[in-house]
């Protein structure tokens, strides 16, 4: 058997990891459920338990990662999916001082405390920008798992999590030039240009196409033809966010988004996408757990560094986001201030940007890296306890300018 | 942006394969089904036009594969739970006839003309090994797509297909340690003895185990907790399948047939199965289309040694398999025997497992791929015809030993 065993190596182990993540995975939600702690976390900490850093079970590859970002495409897919345009455009303009406030405060944070830390002026605006990605999907899980996606406050943390993309890559983009001793502001322009454009055309365009598209494609003769359809839809437009330079999850929220209203109807297609999703999820938060490497703490200024970068990031953007919602009353506020905190994945990419360049050293990476998953980590308790009164107020809340929510009980209750 | 694309550039070509290998499927499948022909055909066939053999769109490679693994994996996960093991069980001795049969026949017509065509004696036998392994997704996905996985001959296919495999992986396993001048029978011996105990435990204490399990499942606290733990299950059978060295869809088909009464009323789990399936079953089938290298066929007569495997691969399978059902009336004998031609990716590991012995060489190695792929293409037609009655005479076919079939005409019809 050993010569089969070899051909069939790869699928053996490949099988193995996947069940591993998965099984440990639920274990771990299990048991943070049973603490009343958000199931998120404990699939996190499933991840850097079976990662590296701990258990050794599973070692990170390639594999996983791209089940990983498949599945944080689908997470963001199924909360656009219930979220009709119209009700992020109406929040457009608050999402859009959150964003701005939620970007500011944090890149000073992060390019002060680097410059101070004895870092370069073009490390330290890297650490800046690591520091001002928001990674929506934590948060859209967390709100996902407590079925509050359609609270009020919801729609402003989803609306300023894509400003806060577009933000975080120009800024991203210029320092990218920067740390090469020269910046393309024609290509700066033009990719804010392209990705606005995107956006705004998809967000006000795409569901009236969507619609008109949808009873059409339904009288296809293949099976589940609309299903298909929005996978092909939902996978189009994360490879044209990418293609243009913002996350993939850009494009697949804005899809499920188009897809919201010709779709409500149609129960299968949430289901079978919500399917997807479920299985996918797991493997991008024992991603981010896995991806975890203790052993670069071996210095203590290290982990000083780390935890003063962590909460300088914790902080500043609850301040920051916090502002931008002054008016909305000091609950919501602070729902989005937290709801803002979880840099996760794209912390992670911009850190990779600055090592690949040469600009970050092993400290600040470090420190960087660490950030992303603590984030990540700490905002799920918070926004549960942010949203605790939420949960059981749900539906009595004044919810004036709400209008347009898909409010789908069996969705919004998808772990 | 150069450097951000530079990042992201794996995701962006990633999601761009995605799209178009979706994309393609689709759209040639509908063409197909309104030609009234197979759309499994087409969607193997969008593989062969977007592989490297016609346009050259999509490059095969390690993540398109791995998906079309858990493809094909989710494709007998549902067609299991569409299975209850009774029904299977029963027609066990049928199924092992038509299984010994197919087996048997294409074996010797494998052997022969490779003899005949010059080939070594080790040579002959892996030809012979890769004519016997049938793929029964494609039976599957035909016949799921027909809405008649639950007619009276389909479990004799799906009975005899398993018992096929593990013959499959003998005769792979003897035929290995031939090229290599020892066969080790002790081992082989104890690989028979532990896929046939794997099977029996799964098939016959399975569904108790799960029916027992299934309740207390249900109480847990995370969210979706059937769902979870039928994909831990699944993925781990396929796991014990492949380390015992049989085909991981053997494992996941146990794992559905397990499951079949306890989530009889869950129709949440079928559809999010469904939904999986769905999403990942294009893969699978664009993939074996891909796979298709013409430039091999330079030589007129490895064209000719290609057309007459795999005319005898039909003829033998078909002829054998028909036998094997001997009693069952021309028309059933009919749907066994075509519902047993495909070879698909099982034989095509086969011939490179021979490749990698050094043992087969290039003509035998595109003659069996082109074999593998050919009577994947040609079957499914026959299948359609052989079952034309069936579809309009559903329900009303004597049926006496179909005891226990999950008819779920929203499932079976899942494209």
């Amino acid at each position: 058997m050993v010569i089969l065993l070899a051909s069939v190596g790869n699928t053996t182990e490949l099988l193995l990891g996947l069940v591993l993540i998965l099984a440990f995975a639920k274990i771990v939600a299990e048991i943070f459920e049973r603490l009343k702690q958000p199931a998120v976390v404990g699939e996190i900490l499933a991840g850097v338990l079976i990662g590296p850093s701990v258990l050794g079970l599973v070692k990170p590859n390639e594999i996983i990662s791209t089940l990983a970002e498949i599945g944080v495409i689908f997470l963001l897919f199924t909360v656009g999916l219930e979220t009709k345009p119209q009700a992020i455009l109406k929040v457009g303009g608050r999402a859009f001082v959150v964003a701005v406030l939620g970007v500011i405060f944090p890149f000073i944070a992060g390019y002060a405390i680097t410059f101070v830390w004895d870092g370069s002026k073009v490390e330290a605006m890297f650490v800046g920008a690591a520091l001002v990605a928001t990674s929506v999907g934590i948060t859209a899980r967390v709100l996902g798992n407590l079925g509050l996606l359609d609270a009020p406050t919801a729609r402003i943390i989803l609306g300023a999590a894509v400003i806060d993309d577009v933000l975080g890559l120009l800024i991203l983009s210029v320092v990218s030039g920067m740390s090469k001793g020269t910046v393309d502001y024609y290509q700066v322009a033009s990719t804010a240009g392209m990705s606005i454009f995107f956006i705004v055309i998809v967000a006000t365009a795409g569901a009236a196409l969507v619609t008109w598209l949808a009873p059409r494609i339904s009288r296809l003769k293949i099976a589940e033809p609309l299903f298909s359809a929005g996978l092909i839809f939902c996978l189009a437009l994360s490879y044209f966010a990418t293609y243009i330079g913002v996350a993939a999850i850009i494009g697949s929220f804005l899809a499920g988004m188009a897809l919201a209203e010709a779709t409500e109807k149609h129960h299968d297609v949430h289901k079978k996408t919500g399917g997807v999703m479920e299985f996918l999820v797991p493997f991008f938060l024992v991603n981010i757990g896995m991806s975890l490497d203790l052993s670069v703490f071996k210095e203590m200024s290290t982990v000083w560094l780390a935890i003063i970068v962590t909460v300088l990031a914790v902080l500043t953007k609850f301040v920051g986001c916090g502002i931008g919602s002054y008016g909305l009353g000091m609950r919501r506020s602070m729902q989005v201030g937290v709801g803002m905190v979880p840099r996760g994945e794209v912390g992670i990419v911009v850190a990779q940007v600055g090592l690949s360049l040469g600009v970050i050293s092993p400290p600040f990476f470090a420190a960087v890296l660490f950030m992303a998953i603590a984030t990540t980590i700490i905002a799920p308790p918070f926004i549960k306890w942010a949203y605790a009164n939420e949960e059981a107020a749900h539906g009595k809340i004044d919810d004036d300018d709400a209008g347009g929510i898909v409010a789908q009980p069996e969705l919004s209750n998808i772990s």
